[in-house]
């Protein structure tokens, strides 16, 4: 590939932004031009992340004045309601977008605006936007000019449960997702809950009374395995570690199968989808800092009853990771390039 | 209580019976006599744990030579199939029994044989045995000459049921319990897979072919519900943290209740159960070093499912905190005495 | 003891605060009376804390509305330049003052402004505060009417140090101390850098341009070990943990001498220093939960230099435990009241 | 590079094992041959490792059986001890050696057997044995047919000290090095002191009495900064973390002169090596997952002193990224090539 793309990111100073400019610099296919920051405008991007001094001389620009016309492909690492002021504009530019914040992960208005208290800006544009689930929705991918990144849960839940929906071999309206996250999911907010004297040494669930990734999941669940409609009891829970997200699925059967043979057949090409033999358990740790999903499926002794399990990292195939995977995608690119990553162990 | 009971604990080098040491030794109504070990006989209990420097001058007794006819009370902190060896013997010298290990948890001998995968050297004392949970079997206790000490995780699932299945509000035959665990519940073996580099920024599940806690948990509930038969999916994890186990179950409703209400009234009388007020969750820190149980109950909209969650630190009331409990209880004791303990923050 | 005292807590909402709350809930000496905080005024303490619930049914109270008139004495687990504005006031009306922050740990004015960056508002007060490290200050203490709690730092660092600075054994010029603490010694603020994300698997130097402790510890450790001057090369560092501090001591020896011996008679009625044998080294976890100071020094071969190990729990021994040790001081009261604490473990 | 060498690794299943393997599948000049393992031989290397599955497909070999003829170079990730009796003949038939263990670390042949407790089964091999520290060796690593790979903490300490020794700017018989590093530095072995309950949470010294690093950095310190002797005294410490080593170092200055000019100029040219800004302090994870040692300086005001900080990864700049360098160094390869890695945050 003798040429590169222009990327740039807006928003560079939370967590999924500093993975992505990790994951990046080292992308054979493109150079970084602009990377924005509202509160660490004009310091050197290694300032505030030394893990980049030697990698990356930018200074960060302020998101207001950073002119993205250059750039060939936006990410957007912002918090939600950002990418969709600046969509339609960058388009119309013949700029491709691709938004780790949820603006376009729900396509309907309704649901999507109940749960994030706001109005959407840009409901022309979401209509166009595509859920960037790789492993199934590859070939619209391709096509989309903006691409909604999944959410970090969303992807572990979706990944776990789309071969038996689609199958129809599973109830959809049955369906726990008993969901553990690290805290890097929380993002590098300033708030005393996530400090480490508080979240060391402690489980807990939260969101008991709604996380916004259950209409993510719901909807793309039922679009993605086209089946009418899916409802899940959704419990997440924080994990004392940094990264890595582990999914306890719990399905009721609809018929008999074997289950393993279901999940190997349809990710049997999947360069980052690896699924476990029988008994064998997946640990969050095998997959931190790679692009890779590992799942297993567990049928329960005398009950028509699943259990499936699917970890990820969720800074990475949770997000940055699959950022890069769909930039690939829609850039006509070997899907792994700038992924080729092993896990870290230990 | 001007003279104290003597008490011996065998087998006292791992981690429920050093902290079965560290509440004993503090207890007002105790002598410690004997306490064993196989491994570190003859050593100083001080020099194995340093946190008794200055607290105990006792030495480690071998196991096999120690004399426990002058104590009035036995605990067992040993692997299982130890304390039934000892049984017969020590209840005919009128000398009282704890067994925190599994020998005398569950009363079908098949379903122990099985899972255990040994001979049981006692049937009869067996059938003697009282299920040590003291909020749903106070009366037996009192009367009980060998208390069967329940497991952590048992200990956070009953008591997440019971009240509800007591009162036939719940399906017993499609419980789901996903639980979780700090790596103390492993015990102080010398496994690789529980090193710091194994288990440290890694969450896993495990057990899914089943785990010994089940036939204990479907048994107890069965029997403290007065339920016909109850089933569990149970799928227990490992935590990257030390102390703290989290019960998350999910649960068919039968009828239509305020089960906040239900708990409340079975537990207010209880010292060491907190039912937290709607939307409430419990955190495992908040209970850490402590002897309570903190539940709370959640509807989930639009369906008749319940989430409950429980938490307990899995060495105090998942062991020898509730070891000491029951104790208390067949001593005819106050129940708090000795643990009177306010959870450690941060 | 027929009689309590009430005692109230200004700064009720910090790590110090909490840990004060639990020591003070379970003393049988004294009644809690107010418990301010500017933040969470109006709030149920347990809301805050859940680790209280069942426990304390105080509400915070704002601070600048809180009537101390009732109370006996007063702590202050407040930000530094808090105390300086209460304690003429309180002291006017015969209430006991424990400072746990820096107000009153320097005597000399000119320095504690320079490092503090304020102005003291109470210089004549500063003048009969005592320092209150009980080990080296008792009798003072008994008498005092306001007491500085001393550092957490300051306070490991001087207790392995005063006995060999006493005797005129070592050097008191070339002392160097590296010492490491986890991050709740940096408090409960709301700071990217304490985030768990930040902070877990992570260890790093801080301070090296200057920490607020070095001048409270060479001015104490002059005037306590009745030496003309003593300086320290103080490197701090975070440990990626919650709770613990560990100094290690480098310094030159002006003699030979047994420096085991030296340390073992000067804490020998001492209940709260334990000094280990040779060649044991203390670990912070051995002293986590407890007021309990261990020290080991370590003499360097073919070298005339000692290594000087010492651990505490940064919050008790370090902050609120010795804030109660100092309350019983003051009280004529057993030492060890409300601090017969076991350290946690595992 | 059309043709890649072949290289076999015995000893692949410990720490430094799997991270030579995890980097040298991503190398493109290198095709894996022969993984050898005394415990785990027969399995596949995916099974014990799962991060490696889809990447490895080998099986461990049986050590003593393992065919390691037609490999260009081995490198030994193995216990001390081992790779000496490999030594001879492998480099008999053409075979490069880099040895990750210590049996080639010290030339000195009495004190290596007194601190390592055997005699050394071939002094004439030693002899040609080449230090693997490349930014003071590099020359000779080149020319090398068997590298001694130096151990994690002789690396933080020596690129710390050997400019300033090598100048003849501070004092080499007065030299501290409080030494701190994560669990993975103690390796895969099933010990209880190792496990996540004692670890987590705790911070401690160890090896007071004496430490095997000590006796290799005093010797290389020597050598490649051309200085008569060098003394140090070294305190090492676990920290409650897996990967990581933080050397903090106390010289003595014998000039005025601007020490960060020094270490510029000594690394302005070195890849892996980066000197901090005046006041900066490095933190162990802005350089884990990578081959980098970051650096920093400290004058100690009103004193000859210095303060150098130094934090390398120990498994990688401290053990197998080393171990690459040195092989790329040894084939005349680039040096960065298969060691171009970001490092992981958070």
């Amino acid at each position: 590939m003798s040429e590169k793309i222009k990327v740039s990111i807006v928003g560079g100073t939370g967590y999924t932004g500093i993975e992505l400019l990790r994951l990046l610099a080292l992308h054979p296919n493109v150079s970084i031009d602009q990377i924005t920051s509202r509160g660490d405008a004009g310091k050197k991007v290694k300032e505030v992340y030394p893990s980049l001094r030697g990698i990356l001389e930018h200074c960060f620009v302020d998101s207001e004045k950073a002119d993205l016309s250059a750039s060939d492909l936006v990410f957007f690492a912002t918090p939600n309601g950002i990418a969709m002021n600046y969509a339609k504009n960058l388009l119309a530019k013949g700029i491709k977008i691709i938004d780790l914040a949820a603006d376009f992960r729900i396509q309907d208005l309704k649901v999507w605006q109940r749960w994030y208290g706001m109005t959407h800006s840009c409901p022309d544009v979401l209509k166009k936007a595509v859920y960037g689930l790789p492993e199934f929705n590859r070939e619209k991918i391709k096509q989309a000019e903006l691409v909604a990144n999944p959410g970090c849960y969303s992807t572990a839940v979706q990944l776990g449960l789309i071969p038996l929906l689609k199958k129809g071999l599973i109830d959809p309206m049955t369906i726990i997702a008993d969901v553990k996250s690290g805290v890097s999911g929380a993002g590098k907010k300033s708030e005393t809950q996530l400090l480490m004297s508080e979240v060391d040494g402690n489980f807990r669930a939260y969101g008991l009374t709604g996380h916004r990734h259950l209409p993510e999941i719901e909807e793309n669940l039922s679009v993605l395995s086209s089946t009418d409609q899916v409802k899940l009891i959704f419990v997440p829970h924080l994990v004392p570690m940094v990264r890595g997200i582990h999914a306890t699925m719990y399905v009721d059967c609809l018929d008999i199968f074997d289950p393993l043979k279901v999940f190997d057949e349809f990710y049997k090409n999947e360069l980052f989808i690896d699924v476990m033999e029988k008994d064998a358990c997946p640990q969050t740790k095998s997959v931190t800092a790679s692009n890779i999903c590992r799942i297993s499926v567990h049928k329960v002794p005398n009950s028509n009853k699943l259990v499936i399990l699917s970890v990820i990292d969720n800074l990475i195939k949770g997000a940055s990771g699959q950022a890069v995977q769909n930039m690939n995608i829609m850039m006509r690119w070997p899907e792994k390039l700038g992924l080729n990553l092993i896990p870290l162990t230990p």
